[in-house]
């Protein structure tokens, strides 16, 4: 057998010096590779700069202009804004700078997604980590509504949807980072619930809290659920997305299907959500009726009341802006 | 103006011109890139993978052989052992998949740095976010201290702790993940550090509390002051280190004056550390006291007993493990 090993090992040789030598035009191509990509992105800066700096003078010299002028003027816009759609179409594929949020959590290390494959690749791991933790989710908060009651196991059930949300606000930034268009607003929610599970955390077991428990449980079960059925609509649109990219993207048919497929499930999706905006209305209210209770201490209750009542106004001020903004095309 | 602004656009063009063509020789090259970096991992894995089984034969066919076998089996070993560490350097400018933490946190999305250049800036990054954290949570502990003293005030100090071991974790398993040898010990102490601020953030008002809250302020306080030493101490080995690394590796007289400063630093630095560690023993033993006390009803003040034990111990053994292994090189 030690004759054997040594053959098997000299077998491995000429695998080896092709390595070797891959690798060798591996770095050469990567550094060459660097190089370029600073190069386009000095030349993509400069000619930003440039056209929003054009931009700006058109604003400046609005006024006192003859109808022939000015109608130069719009065409001279139209091209400049051509060009600036082109520039960001480039700067799909190279390195953004990270943003202060990105910065400050994971450094100045390059989350950029540099192909079109690999941003559909990192959403759907997205969808899936939601899918999986609002299943645990689902779980514990069934658990906590009928079986253990003890505000030890609440706690840790606050802490995860702390954690949760955190990571959340991590990747959709990521997303963001990538190029996509997620609302402003869910990031602001976002960083609401996460204070609002601190302070449900911090809120000690009192009477006050035995008053809320059970209906809060109880929105935790309705509010996983709704998040399963999220899950089937946004994974489903991303799946129609991608054989859209993948195919031509005038493909008009494809187009309306996807289009058809979008508003059949938005149109399914649209009454449990408002319902949950409903549901945190009613928290909000149920809230400000306990801490105008005789044995209610804790500032707690009313700023949680204070939260939800935020997250229902946003909340449906932003869907129903989606549900407007998507007719209206 | 108008036609300034007309001439300036045209100047623009060619500019223009030269970034659309780069770009396109960029894309050409960035897909060339990665069709080599995924055939130069395959092979990688493949030859990684026979070596391993080369290895795991000769524990089989150890005993029963004569002495020169057994000298031929020692030379082959030191020569797939060269091989494998020949591959583990190629390794690191190659992309590797995530762990499985980064994975859960962050998603599916390379956080591997190619060059040893962007290492060394990720780390600096890394070192420098971790100053001015220190600074704010120093002159935030010092105000807790010494001026304002409230229960809510004190639960954000807690959770910038949370939140600042939450990031560190992150932070160091990127490093890790590149290649840093941090020890295993700091990842569990962060995630102890995380679970204790956890249940201090939701220990409440209540006389225990009071017992411990000052004791705590000056502790918190001491462990800013240790980080600053430490960010002193660590940032000079990283920039010596960096120096040492741009010249030759084998620069003698560089690397002697390098090991001179860290023994230096490290001699300064240990008798701070080492009272740290008493300081947390000392946290232990007055919590358990607490916790035995008449008035002492929370379950919060034995937990944090526990932890702040193993911290001292673990802290304590890691340190003493790291001296003794500098000391025999
Ligand atoms: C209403 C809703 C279904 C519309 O989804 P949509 O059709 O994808 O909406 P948009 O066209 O505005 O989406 C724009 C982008 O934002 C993303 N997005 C929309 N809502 C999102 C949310 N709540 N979280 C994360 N991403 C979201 C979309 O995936 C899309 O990404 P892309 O640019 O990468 O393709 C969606 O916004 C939603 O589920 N909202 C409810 C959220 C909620 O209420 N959560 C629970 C709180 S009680
Ligand atoms: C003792 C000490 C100064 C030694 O530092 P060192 O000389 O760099 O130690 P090592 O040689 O073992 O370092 C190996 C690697 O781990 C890193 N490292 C060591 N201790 C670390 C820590 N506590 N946190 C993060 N990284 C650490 C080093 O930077 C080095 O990184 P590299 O491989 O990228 O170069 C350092 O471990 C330390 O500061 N420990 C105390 C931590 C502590 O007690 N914190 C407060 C709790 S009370």
């Amino acid at each position: 057998s030690q004759v054997s090993l040594q053959e098997e090992f000299d077998d491995l040789g000429e695998e080896y010096e092709t390595l070797v030598k891959q690798h060798e035009v591996y770095r050469t191509k990567l550094a060459e590779l660097k190089k370029i990509q600073s190069k386009c992105l000095s030349l993509l800066a400069h000619q930003n700069k440039k056209y929003k700096q054009l931009q700006a003078s058109f604003k400046g010299s609005v006024s006192g202009s003859s109808a022939e002028v000015r109608e130069e003027d719009t065409v001279l816009q139209k091209k400049i804004q051509e060009r600036q759609k082109s520039c960001k179409t480039m700067q799909e594929s190279l390195p953004k700078q990270n943003s202060f949020l990105l910065k400050v959590i994971i450094g100045q290390i390059s989350v950029s997604l540099l192909t079109r494959e690999e941003r559909y690749d990192y959403k759907e791991g997205y969808e899936r980590f939601k899918l999986y933790t609002t299943i645990i989710m689902l779980i514990y908060s069934l658990v906590n509504l009928f079986i253990v009651q003890y505000r030890f196991i609440d706690a840790i059930y606050h802490f995860m949807i702390v954690w949760y949300y955190c990571t959340l606000v991590l990747r959709e930034n990521i997303l963001r980072h990538n190029g996509s268009r997620i609302k402003g607003w869910w990031v602001i929610h976002h960083y609401l619930t996460v204070l609002l599970s601190g302070i449900l955390l911090i809120w000690p077991d009192s009477i006050s809290y035995r008053m809320f428990r059970t209906q809060f449980m109880v929105f935790g079960v309705y509010l996983n659920f709704l998040q399963l059925l999220q899950y089937y609509y946004q994974s489903g649109c991303l799946y129609r997305l991608r054989a859209l990219g993948e195919k031509s993207d005038l493909d008009v048919t494809i187009a309306e299907e996807f289009q058809t497929w979008m508003w059949r499930g938005l149109t399914f999706l649209l009454p449990f959500l408002f319902f949950g905006y409903l549901f945190q209305l009613y928290n909000a209210i149920t809230l400000y009726m306990i801490s105008r209770h005789p044995d209610c201490h804790e500032w707690m209750v009313l700023s949680s009341a204070i939260i939800f009542f935020v997250l229902f106004s946003g909340n449906s001020a932003t869907l129903s802006k989606v549900v407007i903004d998507k007719l209206s095309k």
